[in-house]
């Protein structure tokens, strides 16, 4: 898959979307890079590394500040990380981790500034094993998205999504032959400052490395 | 057309929001009014105008701020009165008064606080005089957001248009016989205390009163 025109790229600073603004600046027409700030538990650590990476290969960082929307969504991981379940996905009480149509809204405020830019595309690092806990995650949504992006811009924006076929521990490998440092990658939704390593998104952190037989450059509170 | 359930009710204080807000509250099942604040030349009038049409009804308001969005967004409806173009709608120059995507993340930000807030739709005044030139009003599009939001949501959000076959007139007619008090509604893109009468909006409010055969208690800058 190639990016064919300019793109926004989503960059959360998290372990997939690093990998895929690497993937972007590859193909060279990376417009900028867009963080949301939304008040999460986790914010200051994944918007720091997120802005780590995209200065690394001099993209233009862009941090949208949608704390005031945030107020009115519920969710674990708006509460502190006392909140956030230790299980693995799949669990009932990992529902409560959901941030209600997170995707829908990223995806959104993307698309108005991407056309705002002259973009033709936005990256997202969507990928095989996004959960189907999150209904904003599944095919059926983000095959509409995709289309409701589209006809809703003059631009016709595309949605490019570049690892929908790979695993998060195929998504590490693409990443280590890009040369990506994931030393600066944060996904722990406990927000501390090193990974607690037992939350649900460190659990997979850690099997991507592990099935990409890479190491595994990160810190854990809890081994 | 019913209100099946709870509903959130995207109300920017103008005409068919206004018109939209009173038809969902006849049905009883309205949870909140949802406004947004995008710093446009027009927010202070119009939201003082949808907080007036709320408390008048006893729903309670919120008003979103979304101006840290805005920042990032190009439009002239962004940008001063005097960037507002005086023509009707149609004209190339109107194109400038888009914003981009606006309705894709009104709607976007609506669905996460309707899942949020336990409702089960969202009614938006979409009507059939809507414009083309704004590729966030077509059918496509609203057909398509319409599934992303379905799709991505767990209770399965509905998107209802009451007004989806009606012309403005028609809105006017029905509003009138819900009783609205019109001098409290704000249409103007100028964003004077009065209606300036020659932008394109209030060029629309007046002809939508004359089609009515309803008194038009607006007080227009230029008659």
């Amino acid at each position: 898959m190639t990016a064919p025109q300019t793109v926004a790229v989503l960059l959360s600073g998290g372990l997939d979307s690093t990998v895929a603004l690497h993937w972007a600046a590859r193909q060279g027409r990376v417009a900028c890079a867009l963080s949301f700030d939304y008040a999460s538990n986790h914010a200051q650590q994944e918007l720091a590394c997120a802005r780590w990476q995209a200065d690394s290969l001099g993209i233009p960082h862009r941090v949208i500040d949608i704390t005031a929307i945030s107020r009115h969504l519920d969710s674990a991981l708006l509460r502190g990380a006392d909140a956030v379940p230790t299980e693995n996905y799949g669990t009932d009480n990992m529902k409560q981790t959901v941030v209600p149509f997170r995707n829908g809204i990223f995806l959104a405020i993307a698309a108005g500034i991407a056309e705002s830019d002259g973009c033709g595309g936005i990256v997202i690092a969507a990928h095989s094993g996004d959960h189907s806990i999150y209904p904003d995650c599944r095919e059926t949504f983000m095959s509409a998205m995709s289309s409701a992006i589209r006809e809703g811009t003059y631009a016709h924006l595309e949605i490019l999504r570049p690892f929908i076929d790979s695993t998060k521990g195929e998504i590490v490998r693409i990443g280590q032959q890009l040369g990506v440092d994931f030393a600066h990658t944060y996904s722990c939704y406990r927000g501390k400052e090193r990974h607690c390593g037992i939350c649900a998104t460190c659990r997979e952190r850690r099997e991507a490395f592990a099935d990409a037989h890479t190491d595994d450059p990160t810190v854990y509170e809890q081994q």
